[in-house]
């Protein structure tokens, strides 16, 4: 078995891919899955198949307390929000990320793992505060600090925009069909939310078929 | 009212000194409670029972699920592991701290708070990495990049004893009686966890009668 890690995996297209891709690299990766109230609940189960799909050992985990925290603040959450069809702050969850990183960190020392994948990518880091690398890597200092290990937080996609993900995915052999965006919780992908925009854009950037049903 | 603030508050006797301390420094407070799994869900009630005496805002996050992870690793968690009297590995929650920060953080971001304020001391320091200056601040640090917030992370008694704690919380009248320092979950204080040594032993530094009621 190679180096143990984990990974968070949302269910969408680019930590399914960062799953592929640790998969490949050889890690004995762990998955660490987050039910933190979001109104897609649909993303869970997809995460849930594709680390079932990978055979890799996951975690479901229920946070879905922080709904407390969310409502009235973002629209991921709070379903009396209306999801925005562009990029404004109701679809920022405040530090999610930090929070998942957070409980990754303990996760990673519980089972001895060092590294921790994330699928933050650059187009993310211009809108997302804690999808940047500057905040990931402050992070990483405060988290071996806090745990006296030699603990990594790694974006492998860091750098490259969600299209050259997808192109990285089709060579993994990644069935983007099993992965989920959209910010709702419908029978399909509404097509129109920032997430689906950003997912369908990045398939035609990428030139890919895009295997995606959607509603719009 | 004050400046509005974050109190996470455990029920033991550090952080309810430091919810009484925020009402009279004059903070609009509001504590954040966590439910982690931890065998001593007593020390909950205890919480409770502050932010109510004190008319504080509260909010209980249940993130029990965080016992997955804990299982097998750490005696204040797995039931099936014997707390120690002094200190040992088997008393770290690894990186707890870092995820009540993290949510503490989200909880900031999410009323407009900027100050966050832990029960961290300096002799939690020495033996828990996440209890020590250099660990919060460096949080610190990745909360702000991870917010874009000016969000602080204080420890107002990071450099004093417990002992010293204790007595600051008799001038502002804290009913110690009504704190919860136990790694069990029996009636009464089991009077020799590690913890509860550390409760008798702040008492006595500080030249102050102990109200608890230990079982040995």
């Amino acid at each position: 078995m190679g180096e143990r890690c984990i990974v968070i995996l949302s269910g969408g297209p680019d930590s399914t891919t960062l799953a592929y891709w640790a998969k490949a690299e050889g890690y004995e990766a762990h998955a660490v899955i987050f039910n933190y109230g979001q109104r897609a609940q649909r993303e869970i189960e997809y995460a849930v198949k594709t680390a079932e799909r990978l055979n890799m050992p996951y975690k479901v985990l229920d946070i879905s307390s922080l709904k407390e925290l969310y409502t009235g603040v973002t629209s991921l959450v709070d379903p009396g929000m209306k999801v925005a069809s562009s990029f404004e702050g109701s679809l920022i969850v405040p530090f999610r990320n930090g929070i998942f990183l957070s409980i990754a960190v303990a996760y990673a020392s519980s089972i001895g793992a060092r590294r921790i994948f994330y699928g933050a990518h650059i187009e993310d880091g211009s809108f997302y505060p804690d999808c940047r690398r500057e905040f990931y890597k402050a992070f990483e200092a405060s988290a071996r600090l806090g745990t006296g290990e030699e603990i990594t937080i790694e974006a492998p996609f860091g750098d490259i925009p969600k299209s050259e993900i997808l192109r990285r995915g089709y060579e993994l052999g990644v069935p983007y069909e099993l992965t989920w965006s959209c910010y709702l919780n419908g029978p399909k992908h509404c097509g129109v939310c920032e997430s689906c925009r950003n997912r369908r854009m990045a398939f035609r950037e990428a030139g890919l078929a895009d295997p995606t049903e959607y509603e719009e």
